[in-house]
């Protein structure tokens, strides 16, 4: 049975192939192939343009989509798996699993980082215990690790703008926020430009590097596929030589998560005077939601080159591919 | 790009059309001329039979809908223009306009008054701004301004018990509350009794008048359409002679809304005392939700001449001629 | 018109041909005979596998699901007849069920008992208000009463498991819990399975006697039906010749709810040992959400003669058969 919660379920050829089907799907809009197919959407963390686009990659695609959210209408969730559940937590994950696996066709499951230990998110335990107790195929709608839907979004709307990814120069472009983020979508990006052959740039503050097992991986793709990963400390460096920049704000390395960084960084905004330093065909993507002008100026998001409503439109098109893969229904 | 949020979008003649075509898919439920499509149901505050309405509306033409509620599983949305967004709301409605519009074909918003200042009111910002910001037409399931879906569906009664409106004489009846409630729904009746040239008369205590831009805007309408707007400040005036009433309260003239309202004039309760004032074919209007014997004694709403739930179900079809209209799918 | 919200709305002989009817609907999947059709899931109370298998139902058939909580994106209601409306509750029960009558085929109600008082609970008042107010058929997914789709769907998995019902002795079986719990979902497994002609064996501490009003009922039916009724109040009494065990906690006898049951009985929680007891061809059910290791042992839940997930399922045919009889779509 197949899943796709990290980009590893699918490796560099199946990040390919699964953005060169979506955009086969975004040109042509594809015949109805989920008739009768019942996608279960089940957050354990809230949710806007995830929600929405699995809804409607369903719909346009003739299936259905049913929304199941912990803690608002239904019973809030044990997670532990050794509990006495005997304190407020009525129902535990694994039944709930096994019972909406019963249900739906594939599983579609967001449960966010904790923030309180790298290492332990990135063994993802929620989303890795949906897994090992599904009876259908799981999804990742944003885990503890990844975001896989979201990577493949990006990098769907820079081929849209560049066409070949392989050696492609993208920078990852940490920016400032009011409170340490999760590093799923950071990943994200990261492992899927690596595994297209992108030349990556990861571009942070001292003390933000992201984990080391991510960026072994990723380098370990970048090389296969003709690109590699470079780090700086500096915004200004190489920011004249990228093709596209993923702006995004994570949390510091070294937890717990209280780790302060409100106002800290603040130079780090992207503004009008830092987009000015880029080339001028080079493409701006956040994933949403931004904090204006903490993260990027107000000005910065009226350029024709900010590309993120492609990029959430986008959504639709990978997840529908992805979809198709985890179904077995690829043409 | 069309958009309905304000009667003023379709005008007089529009207004009588949308609601002759509502009266046609009534009589004859009509083809999926929906298929295909999406509607996002947009939600700035709460609803029930707006909500339930709007989505069997689509449901019944063969489309879909998605709901999204600000507030209930997806971030609290900042609204002011230019906000640093240094604080506890995520996301800019803007953005998030602009994403949805990417999802849906069109977009349903539910935006109620802050009660704070009738001008800033009238001019509708949030709703407003959805419309700027919207890739897809904007249609209106209730603003700080007006209703219309609800002003429309209130005629469509209307015509159904009485024929042609022209001349009609229909009365907008204030009742008591526990606190003070918006505009729009008064705004609304009052505007689309006028457009189609009913003789309206609007009833509440003195200090409860309508603004003076909505009382001059039905005027207008009403004298172009063979009606006039008469008000009166006594419950009892022009009883006798009317063929409908709309039984709804509204705040006082003079914000802000902690105006304190409870317990004031208890005796404009609509009771059978009241309703033995008024011909025998006249009919009783209410949008709901109501406040039982606050508003209208409980036994009113069990006589035949109640129309609440005929009232209440002509939403779905002046609601699929809103969307027919919308998306230039008018026969 | 139809309701379905007590076995005695379909009775003995009915409950048999549901449930035949579900089965044969599970061997092969059926024709969407639900295309056109929505029904309106009103919840004044929460859920998980109700919420998600009434959606289901009406999906795999074509059909459509609109969910409304109370309390949840829409108003809070007022449930008293006779209330005057001046407080924090915004809409009554009546008005509700009539404007959602207006917009569905058909409502799905579900209101939990109070666990104030056993006569007031069996009596229903919330969900008989709703079929006393409904233009559409009315049907229960749990009242203070009874839960008839959970009770359908326990027998129908003893069925799968064991062949014919009649003379069958089955167990429903009492489990510690932290907190009292209503006892629709022990009534229904009593009736049903008492309707079906099992030998039902009610096994529950003294002082957790379920109310002699149902007991008298599922008496009278089992002994049409070539069943009978016994009540143990030890675990382990007549464990070694059970089919199948029902495993379900509920509150003492003798309310308000606040009787403290927190500890009580801790040696009725289900395990490895007891289960030892049971015949090695004895399922065991429980309607979930379950409490592990308060309730039911974690390693039972291993054992293939736990049948929770198949239990959960059943409730999807379940209910496509009783909507179909409550829209007169049997074949």
């Amino acid at each position: 049975m197949r899943h796709l919660t990290r980009l590893a379920d699918i490796g560099p050829a199946g990040a390919a192939s699964l953005i060169e089907r979506a955009r086969t799907i975004k040109r042509a809009s594809p015949p109805p192939r989920f008739a009768g197919k019942i996608l279960v959407l089940f957050f354990l963390a809230p949710s806007l343009r995830t929600r929405v686009s699995f809804q409607v990659a369903m719909l346009r695609a003739g299936g259905s989509a049913v929304v199941v959210e912990a803690g608002s209408g239904i019973w809030p969730l044990e997670t532990r798996p050794l509990a006495v559940m005997n304190e407020d937590r009525v129902e535990h994950l694994e039944e709930a699993v096994g019972v909406l696996g019963r249900y739906g066709d594939a599983l579609a499951v967001r449960a966010f980082a904790t923030l309180e230990s790298d290492p332990v998110d990135l063994e993802d335990p929620l989303v890795s215990a949906c897994r090992d107790h599904s009876p259908v195929p799981v999804i990742s709608m944003e885990s503890a690790a990844e975001h896989p839907a979201q990577g493949l979004a990006d990098l769907m709307t820079v081929i849209e703008a560049h066409g070949s990814p392989r050696g492609l120069p993208v920078m990852l472009r940490w920016a400032p926020h009011v409170k340490p983020l999760p590093k799923a979508v950071p990943h994200s990006f990261l492992l899927t430009a690596a595994a297209l052959g992108c030349r990556v740039t990861v571009a942070a503050p001292e003390g933000f590097e992201l984990p080391q097992a991510v960026l072994n991986q990723a380098r370990e793709w970048a090389r296969r596929g003709g690109g590699d990963v470079t780090t700086v400390h500096d915004p200004r460096a190489l920011a004249d030589r990228q093709a596209a920049f993923c702006v995004k704000s994570w949390g510091a390395a070294g937890f717990p998560a209280t780790h302060p960084v409100a106002g800290r960084h603040a130079d780090w905004m992207v503004d009008a005077d830092w987009l000015a330093l880029t080339p001028p065909d080079c493409i701006l993507l956040h994933c949403l939601p931004l904090r204006r002008n903490v993260e990027i100026a107000q000005d910065v998001l009226k350029s024709p080159r900010c590309r993120i409503f492609d990029e959430a439109q986008n959504r639709i098109f990978v997840q529908q591919s992805a979809l198709e893969w985890l179904w077995g229904l690829r043409p």
